[in-house]
């Protein structure tokens, strides 16, 4: 039995779309949820990848996501919007919420657009990089449901409400950090729970507190907030912008995306775009970002580290090796995205790379 | 001898005041960086208090910070301004920028003050709080000194640039998050050193790279960041927001305060103001954050853990406290205040606490 396949990117992400459609989103927007799922395996960021494709799928048989719901700003002001996505899919609602930001900062020098009622919106990066291509700075938080006790608590209360920011450089890699408030990102959790392996120590408690390498207990548990206090505070701060501010839920009001089956998840976003020539012409600025970076870069190294890297640089050359050599999904994630397409009458077949393909390929 | 004394928060605040005056800051000026130094000690900060007078008093006198110079607006659009401190002494550059951003964010929604030709400006709790009492949100975020690797290097390339994040609340006690994105802030290894005390391992590393528990080999090597990578991209994303984008220095071209006496800081911020209103009623807003506080702190506890805190709480009642019963300063921190006083005929005893008033004061 294989343990794993190979997938050409741009099949993928059209056996993605397909299936959407047929679930009932509309073809543009489809397309757009699919590409935030193939944007994240190109990268390397498989927790957020079209392994997913089958939650999203559920929720919206289930009636929990709402694919043709009407996305409406409910409050504006010159550098503010306040947008309610109405339970449309999470990367539909961001990616709407995105472009207002960018045309208010465009117009306004810098923009705010806050986001409720939305869904699990895929990766910050997703909305980040594409701020980079228009020359845009990007902020995005959004909160999440609960995975992280506070400081002092024993059971989660808040999530790991990400946060991700984008700018673009001149000849450099754009710098994109995006992560989560946690110690690890939980999708690395629910990877290693998937392939039934141990986490390290200090990732996170069990359902009674106490330390634990379980995957499945700790997902039973809490996963750990990045550095203590410091990580619970920023946490609690993304939980305020994206929840508290928008209308959104926060706290326990964010149901979660597997486990609850009555409601919608009510998550919130916020997005901070900043137009760089407000500050600088974008060329001075992209000059200044390529000196600052290429000095990080050109730093003494520690003993046994190759390079030093600049965030969002790894996953930069994964993309490329990637889109060139195709994404691996585990068995199980092929297994799980083969019925649906049996489901929906779409062929998840076509997209995978044969090994003659692989053997050409190799060869050249 | 005396190892520490008491002093009377507003008589400490006034002789700090005056003797910024004596050195040709303007009085309006002279108070407001004396507020901000008071400020520090008495949330129990004692890193970024009085301790630090001696220092900006020196930096003045050697004509390393121009306390005559008139702060410029250089650019500005709806949303945005960028500010020029021309070398003026931090926090006023950074109360001129403060202001600014709240003028705009009431105006537009929101609103981005980016600054640059700055100097350290105290702490950043300085500003949320001011803007908390008008009922806004505020993000500050500062550059700094070289003081931190980037992951996988091992020396200082990045500051512990800190951030900064207020929120009103109704009746419960405002959120107020204030951290340098090290492990800890580098202030309290210059407390450790001024005391002789030893540091607990994993805050630094000595100057070939290696971890340390003497405070002065970390003074002398680097901070760690934050959680690793997480705390080396959120630091550099302060360094782009405060120093690439604003035309401030950013990595080696902010310059140390304690280190180089032949250049200016050069220190950049960056505020981001929110007006509530332009989401939702203050008033609806203050309910929903009271409810998310309440609701985190009613979280059950772990062992051994008598209160769950929301950031900035302890701070809080440490304001309380201190007003009081007196900020206690130690014996190091009097003689350089006394000198500093002799210096420039200004009395520091007026400001101590007397046994007997300490004394009376106990007996209510």
């Amino acid at each position: 039995m294989r343990v794993s396949q190979k997938f050409d990117w741009e099949k993928l992400q059209k056996f993605c779309s397909d299936v959407f459609i047929k679930a009932g989103v509309k073809r543009e927007d489809a397309e757009t949820v699919a590409e935030s799922l193939i944007q994240a395996d190109l990268r390397g960021i498989d927790s957020h990848g079209v392994v997913r494709t089958d939650i999203y799928i559920k929720r919206i048989e289930k009636n929990m996501m709402n694919p043709f719901a009407e996305i409406s700003i409910e409050e504006e002001t010159d550098a503010t919007a306040l947008v309610n996505g109405h339970n449309q899919l999470g990367a539909i609602v961001g990616s709407k919420a995105l472009d207002l930001a960018l045309h208010k900062a465009k117009e306004k020098g810098a923009a705010i657009v806050g986001v409720k009622g939305s869904n699990h919106f895929g990766t910050g990066a997703f909305y980040v990089s594409k701020a980079i291509e228009k020359d845009m700075i990007l902020l995005v938080l959004s909160n999440a449901s609960q995975t992280m006790p506070p400081t002092g608590g024993v059971r989660p209360f808040i999530g790991t409400n990400p946060l991700a920011i984008g700018v673009p450089a001149g000849e450099e890699e754009a710098f994109i950090l995006d992560m989560a408030t946690s110690v690890v990102a939980r999708g690395k959790i629910i990877v290693a729970a998937q392939k039934g392996e141990d986490i390290p120590l200090g990732w996170a408690i069990d359902k009674h507190g106490n330390p634990t390498t379980n995957a499945q207990d700790a997902l039973e548990g809490s996963v750990l907030p990045l550095g203590g206090p410091k990580g619970y505070g920023i946490s609690m701060f993304i939980d305020i912008l994206a929840g508290v501010l928008t209308g959104a839920g926060f706290g326990r009001y964010v149901n979660n995306m597997y486990e609850n089956w009555n409601d919608p998840q009510n998550v919130g976003h916020f997005f901070l775009a900043i137009d760089i020539n407000s500050f600088m012409p974008i060329e001075t600025f992209k000059k200044r970002i390529d000196m600052y970076l290429r000095e990080i870069k050109a730093e003494p190294r520690a003993i046994g580290v190759d390079k030093i890297y600049i965030p969002g640089e790894i996953e930069s050359f994964k993309v490329k090796e990637r889109k060139k050599n195709g994404i691996e999904l585990p068995s199980k994630v092929v297994e799980e995205l083969r019925l649906i397409g049996d489901q929906y009458s779409v062929n998840l077949m076509n997209a995978i790379i044969s090994e003659a393909d692989q053997h050409k390929e190799a060869l050249k």
